[in-house]
């Protein structure tokens, strides 16, 4: 754990450069828009350790690594995200003295995240080898208005000298991944060109062929002083640079404007790119940096109107929970269906930017509630986008009949991620799938999402689930044979109660939708049959026989579910007599000394619990959550909101409070030592869940949203604001109680404290 | 299944050249004498498709190459074996155009591998480009007599020329692997000189820093001319050769010797070896190719006085079984403790030449009947020498006191395979190690063995046992969870019947040799318990413990045993009913799907019941042989061998013999479409093992070696030698029943078809 971030209720600020945590801070100061991002680097050159990174979203690259022994069904390939071009560079040379802070004293240093308004500022002073003092002031954000626009401005002031400054803007698109193998370079150049002031690139990535035009203009001036001069311009392949020079002196201020611009293949044909990049720079150019800012400000302000959740009495907890808020909202907007939630966002190259189930399972709930619902509804558009490929994906694995298995792991619907026992067995996110869109419908009422793509989808995956069971003649049952559940410390197991339990509520929740759909439009309904040749007396007679059939483990002498058939089999020891010289296991401990130990990664019985709490009452969850919890080690960063959510649920406020502390500052504090590689949005989204759906235990029942919030005791209140089916609200709770305020659009049934109300603008709800 | 080679009671001939194949032959070609060896390659630039390839037992590089991500106890590297220096190359040109078959018609080809001799000849007569004519006559052996030497008698006659003809014979460690990533080489040059026919150079491997010498010396002849001469020399990194030139005329005959030697650091300090090979050299060129072949000759008569199986009415059958126990006497004679038996010997990369638990379980018996008792022991020997390492590993996985996990894949004891579900589960190995000292105890009466080395062995695999498992509250009895048993078709398995049985197996064959051990040698057992601290008491009480209380599961209903627990929770359907185009499944299934299926890769409840046969009656042989074997699809090809010894046993000689044929001639005919990649060494020794124990029905029981042979009824005769404690023993077989004749050596105990009766030198016995 780390604690060099100082607390602050809207900022995270840096203070006192610590370059030993650099690309801790490099992570933590990101920016993105949804389209684009980049890590917290420095403009100026810097060759200290650090992981450069800019990112377009989208754009990834086949890598042919082949991870394990090759087994027929495996992928061609893994993708990964890709550094693309860095378009914040500026070289800093004062009287032909590069100006790199690995090599200064620093004197000041402070770097902060104004979250409020998404803007990274960095204030240096500091003496360089030749003993010049300088002071140098930069500014920027990725803006949310225009996401192809970037803006930097700035400053550099001579503190103990006259002379030379010579500022070099770059565009650099010939960069590598820190995850590269044998120092393959994915970027090939197209062209480039400079021309008083503005530069453009267009690069292209090896084997998937994206091309991504990236553009600058600059503007210098000198405080009381002329323009600074161009002095010359640089362009080879993959690079184009304009330096100014001019002199200056003691105490003057050489400012630097740099607008730049990123746009992608994936939105406009390859010969549109320079022509697209050249309007959208020219347009941006013309409001100039301070109108920019002001339009990506305004956003924000929107965004946090609508998600912004208050902590007072803890700036700490503050600080944490509007950093998760951020980084969701920097990493995804909805504005292209194409596009998903990387477990890292913008933020690093680890885990490929590519999808997994933690969209669905985590993130959806976030979205749902702070944003209007077309962004939630894109998330699941995007799934519906991949219905064939995750046909096909089934088809090599043996399955028939339009059934689905979604990946793993995507970028563009195909698998990408290959370890046996994880892309052919971790079956539980097609599941995943399906609930994302049980808990769009329930959230939004939007029941036209169903017939226009949900259904299909469901059908897609109750065929696989159909398929995927087989008949048990020795326990005259299904059964679910050879999975991975979500706790990933079990490979192979068979009859996992989570997956079986999953698999018989996608089928059962299938035939729900068909049934209702079937009612309200039966010629649509009729349509679809006959697109996807789907029998409704022979199919789903089946899947009633598997439903009713369907095997689930239990031990009757503890009342609980077991995780897997033969999980009693194992030594059963709470995972608090492990030594700490023992955890984390996965570094500590072999991975067969794991697979046969009772410990538990993240929930899996529990995480069934959670998404199917209304079936069943509080004393099995109880006991379930009772006789799980002390065994899980949650070495998934993913696995204590689910637990921090059931304890609130069981009233165990501690335990609840105790799960929701191990991520709420997860990456602030750097708690599991890797958040240089990127911070962990996906799990973000499960601390909101702890405080949202945990704390203030909302719910949607029969249309209604629910809420019983209670105030962690080391809390003097908090807030949040929610949107549901057209209206705004916001949840307050302080020990008084909760009031509950329609802040604007349509009225809204609630029940506060299970109690009903409904409330319309303006009006408030007080229990 | 191809059918290419001339069929010959002890020969392999290819006769015709067919290009296409040439990597099948190079394989079936390959000459080796246990400590190095080399593909069936020209001696002359071919540039057709060809693998070159020779191979320095014991010398092998560590590649860093991660398969699977890296899990926690995942080793470091894994080893493969290296194309170490070409020595056989003899460059030929006919008045400057070079001669490489295929730029050349070939107007008659011929290649023989006289396994009576261990000699490989080619005969070839080509038409060049030129329209030149040439034959080409080419003899060489690896030496059985002094491994080091190899030596090549290389003719050359124009046609219907005179010319000028430039032989080079070469050494070249310039050599890389196929099987390298990026073109990596692995051979630091040392040393290199070349001075009036004698070359020789030393090349280091990387980072192992093997250092390997090699030498030539050359004479060549011009039937009825004077000696031809030298025309220059070349030596650079990795390289020397010497060029012979002369003018001759059409239908005289130049004839070129060369005789190499070959010496690693292995067996010499690297400061020494330079002169060792040019001692060893030197005394092989005093000899001269004549009787240097006479010398290899002879001990190859040797081997085959004391291995040769005889078959009559079936040529093919009888080429197919020379040609195993050929390549098995080729790859290991037990010279040398450090070495083993890799599953491709000397005749490809694949495998990385390492060894694998194929040496005790399929191997062993093959040296225990045809060899002195020396050769069985040393490859005991080599497991003992690697103790310390494989309680190291056992260490790294969590083990303790002494524990010892012996490695799935080693070349020097290390651990070098990484896939969790075969390196930490597929613990099976540390029984077959156990076993193999049991057998060899019991087959040779070498009591001694086990104090002086197997019993610290036995000790350490006992303790890792007594760990490995756990009690389970819920069965009330021991439990061993996650494992992979021999049927790698299964991963992560709870309770497989054969690891659990050969668990108790262990302990309980180490008590009792502790026991005998004890009483028989108080003092050494005393000084043994000490140097591993070994508490008697405390720890044999455990191991009864364990023993008396392992679950081993079974079904009542069929009364066989489970291969694991749950096993009838599979769809069981045999895969006789699988379509033609769905095998074999791991090509044509996703590996979930296999894994989940019925299906068996390889003996898994039979290979127990094959190692333990004395304590199962044979109706329950039977009732597990018909469940089991027609779920197995045999996809090792170190499966049906133990099927067929079963089926022997059981009186199903047509099962038997059936699966007799799927390995008999599983290289010569390319069964498995793999033969280029090298020949299937390990498993011929399971084709020895149907004719000999299965056929043959051999077996010692109490210390007496019986026999109950039945004739294959395609076959008129079949006839096999073996050793027994002394004696030389030879067991034929015909329409009259089996006559035992006694060829030698020591009084022998035998029981035929139930009869007992002592032998004598020159006794037989029928019946």
């Amino acid at each position: 754990m780390k604690d060099y971030i100082v607390t602050d209720e809207w900022k995270i600020i840096e203070r006192g450069f610590q370059p030993e945590m650099n690309r801790v801070s490099e992570s933590l100061f990101s920016l993105g828009n949804g389209q684009m991002g980049h890590r917290g680097n420095f403009e100026e050159t810097y060759s200290g350790d650090s992981l450069q990174g800019s990112y377009i979203a989208g754009v990834y690259y086949p890598d042919k690594t082949r991870v394990g022994w090759w087994k027929n069904g495996y992928p061609e390939y893994f993708a990964k995200v890709l550094n693309a071009a860095n378009w914040i560079g500026i070289r800093v040379e004062v009287d032909g003295e590069e100006f790199d802070l690995a090599h200064c004293e620093v004197i000041d240093f402070e770097r902060v995240l104004d979250m409020k308004e998404g803007l990274l500022t960095r204030s240096v002073t500091a003496r360089m080898a030749s003993g010049k003092e300088v002071r140098v002031e930069a500014r920027r954000f990725c803006s949310m208005a225009q996401p192809e626009i970037g803006a930097i401005r700035y400053r550099l002031t001579p503190l103990n000298f006259d002379g030379t400054i010579t500022l070099t803007p770059y565009l650099d698109a010939g960069v590598t991944n820190e995850d590269a193998n044998w120092d393959e370079t994915f970027w090939k150049a197209i062209s480039q060109e400079v021309v008083h002031k503005v530069g453009y690139l267009v690069a292209e990535t090896k084997k998937t062929g994206f091309q991504v035009a990236t553009g600058m203009k600059i503007s210098a001036s000198i405080e009381g002083g002329d323009p600074p001069l161009e002095a010359y311009c640089i362009k080879k392949d993959n690079f184009v640079s304009i330096a100014i020079e001019d002199q200056i002196t003691q105490d003057q201020c050489f400012t630097l404007d740099k607008i730049a611009v990123n746009i992608s293949s994936l939105n406009v044909e390859p010969s549109q790119l320079m022509e697209k990049a050249r309007q959208h720079l020219g347009k941006a150019w013309e409001a100039g940096y301070d109108a920019l800012f002001e339009a990506h400000r305004q956003v924000w302000a929107s965004k946090w109107e609508h998600s912004d959740i208050r902590i007072e009495g803890d700036v700490a907890a503050q600080q944490g929970i509007r950093f998760n808020i951020f980084h969701l909202n920097q990493t995804y907007t909805g504005s292209d269906e194409r596009l998903n939630i990387g477990p890292k966002g913008f933020t690093g190259e680890k885990y490929g930017g590519s999808t997994y189930w933690d969209t669905e399972a985590y993130c959806l709930p976030f979205y749902l509630s702070t944003a209007d619902q077309h962004v939630a509804r894109q998330l699941l558009v995007y799934r519906y986008r991949h219905l064939q490929k995750a046909i096909e994906n089934a088809s090599l694995l043996g399955f028939e009949n339009g059934a689905a298995l979604y990946p793993m792991v995507t970028m563009n619907g195909e698998e990408c991620h290959n370890e046996w026992e994880i892309t052919f067995e971790e079956i539980h996110r097609n599941g995943a799938i399906a609930y994302a869109i049980y808990d769009y419908v329930r959230y939004t009422a939007d029941e036209a999402y169903l017939m226009e793509y949900g259904l299909e989808v469901l059908i897609a995956i109750a065929r696989f689930w159909a398929q995927r069971v087989n008949y048990s003649e020795a326990k005259q049952q299904y059964v679910i044979l050879g999975v991975t559940g979500p706790n990933e410390y079990e490979n192979n197991v068979n009859n996992n109660w989570y997956t079986n339990l999953l698999a018989i509520w996608c089928m059962q929740y299938t035939m729900e939708v068909i049934r209702s759909v079937s009612h309200s439009n039966p010629e649509a309904w009729q349509s679809l049959c006959e697109r996807i040749g789907f029998y409704e007396y022979t199919e789903m007679n089946h899947w009633k026989d598997v439903c009713s059939k369907m095997y689930l483990p239990e031990d009757p002498s503890r009342q609980v579910f077991l995780q897997q058939e033969g999980f009693l089999d194992k030594v059963i020891r709470p995972a608090s007599e492990l030594a700490a010289d023992e955890r984390p296991l996965n570094q500590k401990w072999s991975w067969d000394r794991i697979l046969r130990s009772c410990y538990i990664k993240q929930a899996d019985v529990l995480q069934g619990l959670y998404f199917f709490e209304e079936d069943y009452d509080e004393e099995v969850i109880r006991r379930n959550f009772d006789f799980y919890e002390p065994l899980t080690v949650h070495e998934s960063s993913l696995s204590p909101c689910v637990h921090s959510i059931l304890a609130s649920r069981l009233g165990y406020r501690d335990k609840a409070y105790e799960m929701y502390l191990r991520t709420a500052r997860l990456d602030l504090n750097d708690y599991n030592n890797d958040t240089e590689d990127g911070l962990h949005i996906t799990s973000m989204a499960g601390t909101w869940m702890a405080v949202v759906k945990g704390f203030g235990g909302l719910r949607v029942q029969d249309g209604t949203l629910s809420l019983s919030p209670f105030l962690p005791q080391e809390w003097s209140r908090f807030a949040f604001k929610c949107r549901f089916r057209g209206a705004l609200l916001e949840v307050v709770t302080d020990t008084n109680g909760t009031t509950i305020r329609h802040l604007g659009g349509q009225p809204a049934a609630l029940m506060l404290h299970g109690e009903m109300r409904t409330l319309s603008a303006g009006q408030e709800f007080r229990k």
